[in-house]
This record gives C-alpha cells, structure tokens and sequence, in this order.
C-alpha cells in the first residue's frame, strides 16, 4: 500500500544509522507499492547550528536561522537518497521547495499555505521514491522558512494528505502509552487512539507528535501510524484514526498526559469591554504563542480577570512584550511559575458522567493541591505543583486503570 | 565604489575568523557605496560533507552530492548574514538559487546558463547587502547544482558582471608571485596581470584562480583584485585586468606556473579521417575532463599520432571510458605518469623572439630532459620529470629574473 515513511533525527544520527534506516525501506517495499520519504536532520545537528549561530548572537535573526536550519534536513535527504541508490531503490532528494511547500514568511514558526506536489507525483509516477526534506519550505518571495517544532512530521502528513496516501511516522519510540512510561512504569500501551484523543494529549504536553500535525491529519483522513524505527511488527506501534474506524470501549480515559514547564498568567481587573481580551489574543497571536487553559471571570462591574498557561520560555517571550505594549502594560499582571499541568483525556469521557469528580477526590485524598482547572469534551486538565506531578499522575493512572 | 567581494573557506572556517570578516566589511563599507558579498563553505566543511557521503559508496550520485555540498556555502552565508546584522549591516543570506544562478545540469561541474539577478538588485536598492552562497545554482528543472572547482570564485564574477562592478576575490594569500614561492622563495609579487597571463598561470597550475573564473571577467572586462582576507593595504594584493589598463613592461615572461598531477597520453596509430579524433575529444568533452598540450602529427598514409595530458585522476576516469568505447577502446594507447608541467607565460613573449630557444637551452645546460611541448601566443610549455621540477623552475626563474 502507497505510504508516507517519515523517520525521525534521533534514527538517522549517524551514517551507519542511515544506511539501516535505507535498508529496511528497500527489504520493505514491495514491488509496485509507491512510497515517500520525509527525513529530519541528523542526531543534534538542528542543535548544533543554533548553537553556532548563538556564538555570534543570542538574538539569532530569524530569516537567517531558517536558512541555516534548513541545511540539516537537506543533508540527511541527500545521504538517505544517496544510501537508498546504494541499494537500488531509486531514490531523489528534495528540499522543501523543490517539493512545492509554499509558506507563510513567519520565520522558525511558518505555516504550510499551499503544496505543489506536482514534481513530487511526477517522480513518483517515474517510479522514483522521493526523500523529502522535512520541517521546511519556501515563502511567496522565496526565503527559506521552517516549519517550527515538530515540522517534519507535519511535511509527512501534509504530502500524504495531498496525495490521499496513509503515513507513518517512525521514532525511537516503540507506542504511545496511556502516559509518560518514565513516570508510571506500569503505563500500557495504545494500540490505536482517535485523533481528537491524540490532538488533546499533544497539546496536553505527550511529546511524540504535535497537535498540527494530527490537525492536519484528522482534516484529511489521513491514518497514522507510530512505531519505532526498523520494527517490523505493527502490532507494537500505535495507530491513530478517525472516531469512525474504532470501537469506543467502555473506557472513560484512554491516557494522561502532562507538561513540566508551564506558566500561568492571572490578569485582573480587566475591563470588559471585551477590546482589552482581544487586544491580549492579538498579541498572542503575534507572538504565535500557544495558550492553554484560558478562562475568564467577571469580578466585577464591568470588570473581569482571565487567565491561561503557557510554557516557561513562552511565558518569559510574552512578558516582555506585554511591558512595551500600550495597551496592557498597565495591567496587573500576575505570573505563576513551577507548576505541571495533567491532562486526563479519552473520547469516552463525554459520556461517562463522574470522571472530573473522581478526579477531584482522589487529589484530595492525595493532599495534592490543585489549582487552575479547564476541561474540553474529551480532556480534564489541572495544574498542580511541580514536585506533586509524579505523585499525582501515578495515582490518576493507578484509579483509571491505564 | 560599488563591489563585489568574495570570502574563501580558510578565511571563514570558525565563527571567530566569520565575525573577524564580517567586522572587515562593516569598518570598510562606505556610507553610499554597495556590496554583495559571496562566501565558499567554512574551512573543511566541503571535505566533510564529501567523506560523510563516502562511508555510503565510493561512488556518490552526482545529483546528490550537489544537494549535499550546497548545504556548505548555505550555513557560511546564514552565519555571514547574523554577523554583519549585529554589526548593523542590513545583510540578507541567499543561496544560488534565489540569487538567480540558472546552470546546466552536469552535476558537480555545472555551467552557468543564465543569471537573474534581479532579487539581488532589489536588496540593493533596498540598501541592503546581499550575502551570495558561491558555487552553486539550480538547474532549469529544479536540481540543485555545484559549479565544480573554483566555482565561488565564478559566482562572484558573474555578479560583478552582470552588476558592472570590480570583483575583489579574497584568500588566505598576499597576492600572485610570479611562480609559488614554496619552490623559489625569492619568487618577486606581482601587482598587475592581464587577463590572458592570468588564464594561462591558472589553466597552467597556479592554484589561486580558475581559468574560467578569469575568462568571464575577462569578457566582460570586470577588474579583478586577489588580495589577503583582512588586509587593507592594496598595494600587497595584484589586480588582474585588460591589456590596455597595463603598460606592457619590457619583460618578455611575467611568471612561470606548474602543475605536479600530469598524465601524457599518446595515442598512435589513428585513423587520419577526422572522425576518430573528433570521438575521442567528444569522448572528453563528454567526461568534462580538461585537457592541455594537445598535439597530433601525421605519422603515416592515413595515419597519425595524437598526444595530449591531463591530471592524473581525470587520466584514471578517462581510461576506464576509453575501455568501455566502441571506437576508442581498439587503440594503442600509452600514458605517461610522473612528469610535471612547466608553463613560461606573459603577453611580452609574442613581441620577443628567443625565449623559446632560450627555455630549451637553460634546460639542457641544467641536464634536465624535456618531453612534449607546446606554446600559445603567450605562453611556453614542457613537460619534465616530477623529480626535476624544482630544479627547472629555480634555474628559469633566475634565468628570467623573476
């Protein structure tokens, strides 16, 4: 079957890894079966740079940083392709222009607005296996751009999305679990997981595979398929799908997820006029900062507070833009570090009543305090201290059998 | 005055040695005045990236490689691009391909077809400095592209001539002597050299520029200026230019140039119709091997010998060629390995008759045998024994006092 490989950098950090990464493409692919490869850089090499460039600046330009970063993936396609020739699978690497990926100009964050995938289909019709270089593209006035944190996986979709083809996506991973195996090593594994369950436990902090990415995926039914690099057995990876192609079982919570460096914002005495809230959002918006748990409260006449999460380094970026804004700086801001937020979240959960209370309740008999709450359709998330996580998601696991 | 200025790889091969040129071209940018920058791949990254490629196959995919080796010149011009930025130059990286470099698709030796310098010019008249990847551009179907050795070089002459700028070309040596100062160290500096001489000293041997990189400035009557990265007194570097900026001095040879890797090959006993002849040198044209001292004699009816050298390695890959050709592989071929080129040369020598006799008879009371010879209008070239080079040079150089 026609599929998208996309092998991650961890897999191809050296020559030797390459070449194994090479030949389980070649010993895999069956005759008549088409297939695309997207690569990220090798090993640390995205580090690497960043780290070169940091020696000269610690204000990196950010047109520049692209146009640096992207050689990491440009040379992993070309050694990938040169190991996959080597084997006789004839094999061409492409950058992410040459494989028609049109971006906006926001540089280390950019967003995918079109694909020409013609020479891509062109290549393949030719019987040719493109290696494409993932994470980055081209914007309109042809400067490279990239595609930000977990941007070669959301090439691998992008192109199996345009091509109507499945994709998997290969790590040093084996599945996902039901959470971090680091911290419950009891943790079991998934064997499929629905996108919506998967976009939550991304955004919730599970590392493996960004939220666009999924996205993405969900949008164009696009199968997904996580397992680790040169295992053959399928049965051990995890397949993520539309709500239609499995069976909810009776299982309120399929995971939990979690994230460490969180940061939360309390603003108060807000006018609520609702400008100020949109003036906030612009902002973020500007930042391409990623929030989570937004709430907002009226206080007051006219009046309200709103708050919402963040990451650390996030948190940090905004904070310096709130100060030189006009219209916020005057606000008091308040700012609440050394916290990890945990997610509870599974397609079941909408309805099976009782889950945030038994969440509650078994908190409260850990003595663990908990502080912002914000629930979706398919998630509970709170935030708790920092040193009370392990505590916490061990016991979350234990009473929901994961 | 408007320039182009051209980095090589030992001058740029730390991000210390980046900042030091960076530092060089913001303390010597003229308020008004315009520059484009080009820049090689730092150091040894060129050599890397090639044996990376080597631990896969000895022999690496051309197109490959090319994708691989652009990576080089991308990651200096990034870097270049944030040095000169934190010195408050408003530099912008670009690869061959968005400064509008259109080559052949011969990979690692393609030719430039076309450029559109076009984004260029618009940086420039945006007051900004366009940071230019050498050696590099794209073929019209999309490929990246390498322009073979030199090819920085070339870069910036094509810019320059296409901008109508001078070109200044810096390196990690002073200036052209009139032979290496390695084998005669009393070898004097040369400020000035026309076009030719320079064609001939490198097509010749001398490393610093390629023959093609002069040839263009050549037509295109760009001044040339070969000087130390850092230096700022120019009287210490030479510049290359036409015969009529020059007053030719009475001096009927400007330097003499050699060349260590030389391979003779005799072919006898050809056909004397034209066609066998034309489909070696097709054969040639075709492998892009370079080759000098072409000389056929009619050695009989319908009979001649053809004699022509090259360097060792283009020697190899043209034997293998010759075994693998239906007409060429029945021929008596002899290859002669070994020897040295040595090649007398400046634009005096066509008004000044004797220096040919003068060569011939410094070498015999020297007891050093020479083989093949040939001349051009400005130039005189033997073929000696590897072992008797120096001695040869040394004895010409005093003989010519150069």
């Amino acid at each position: 079957m026609n599929v998208v490989q996309k092998y991650g950098g961890t897999s191809l950090e050296t020559i030797e890894k390459i070449q194994a990464v090479a030949k389980h493409i070649a010993d895999n692919k069956k005759p008549g079966e088409d297939i695309v490869i997207v690569a990220s850089a090798m090993g640390k090499t995205t580090d690497q740079l960043i780290s070169l460039a940091k020696q000269i600046t610690e204000d990196v330009p950010k047109r520049e940083l692209d146009a640096l970063l992207a050689t990491g993936e440009q040379q992993t396609v070309a050694l990938l392709a040169i190991a996959l020739q080597e084997l006789g699978i004839d094999a061409v690497s492409m950058t992410g222009f040459q494989s028609g990926f049109v971006t906006t100009d926001f540089h280390t964050k950019a967003r995918i607005k079109e694909i020409n995938t013609e020479r891509v289909e062109q290549l393949i019709e030719e019987g040719k296996v493109p290696v494409v270089a993932g994470f980055q593209g081209m914007s309109e006035n042809g400067d490279i751009t990239t595609l930000g944190r977990g941007g070669s996986d959301l090439t691998a979709v992008a192109i199996a999305a345009h091509l109507g083809w499945d994709c998997e996506i290969y790590t040093d991973v084996d599945s996902l679990h039901t959470t971090d195996p680091r911290v419950y090593p009891e943790a079991k594994q998934l064997h499929r997981i629905t996108y919506e369950e998967m976009m939550e436990m991304s955004s919730l902090g599970a590392e493996i595979l960004e939220t666009r990415s999924v996205e993405l995926a969900k949008k164009y039914n696009v199968k997904l398929f996580l397992g680790r690099t040169l295992e053959n057995d399928k049965s051990r990876g995890t397949y993520i799908m539309s709500n239609n192609n499995l069976l909810v079982e009776d299982m309120p919570v399929t995971g939990i997820s979690f994230q460490d460096d969180c940061t939360i914002f309390n603003i108060k005495g807000v006018k609520n006029d609702g400008k100020t809230v949109a003036d906030l959002f612009n902002l973020l918006g500007e930042l391409n900062i990623n929030v989570d748990m937004i709430s907002q409260q009226i206080t007051g006449k006219n009046e309200c507070s709103v708050s919402f999460s963040c990451t650390i380094s996030q948190g940090n970026e905004l904070s310096s833009a709130i100060q030189t804004n006009s219209v916020l700086s005057g606000l008091a801001i308040e700012k609440q570090d050394g916290l990890a937020m945990i997610s509870l979240v599974g397609v079941g959960m909408a309805t099976h009543s009782g889950v945030a209370s038994k969440v509650f309740s078994i908190l409260a008999t850990e003595q663990i305090p908990y502080y912002q709450i914000t629930t979706s359709e398919i998630s509970i998330s709170v935030t708790v201290d920092l040193e009370k996580k392990v505590k916490a998601v061990i016991a979350l696991c234990e009473a929901f059998g994961l």
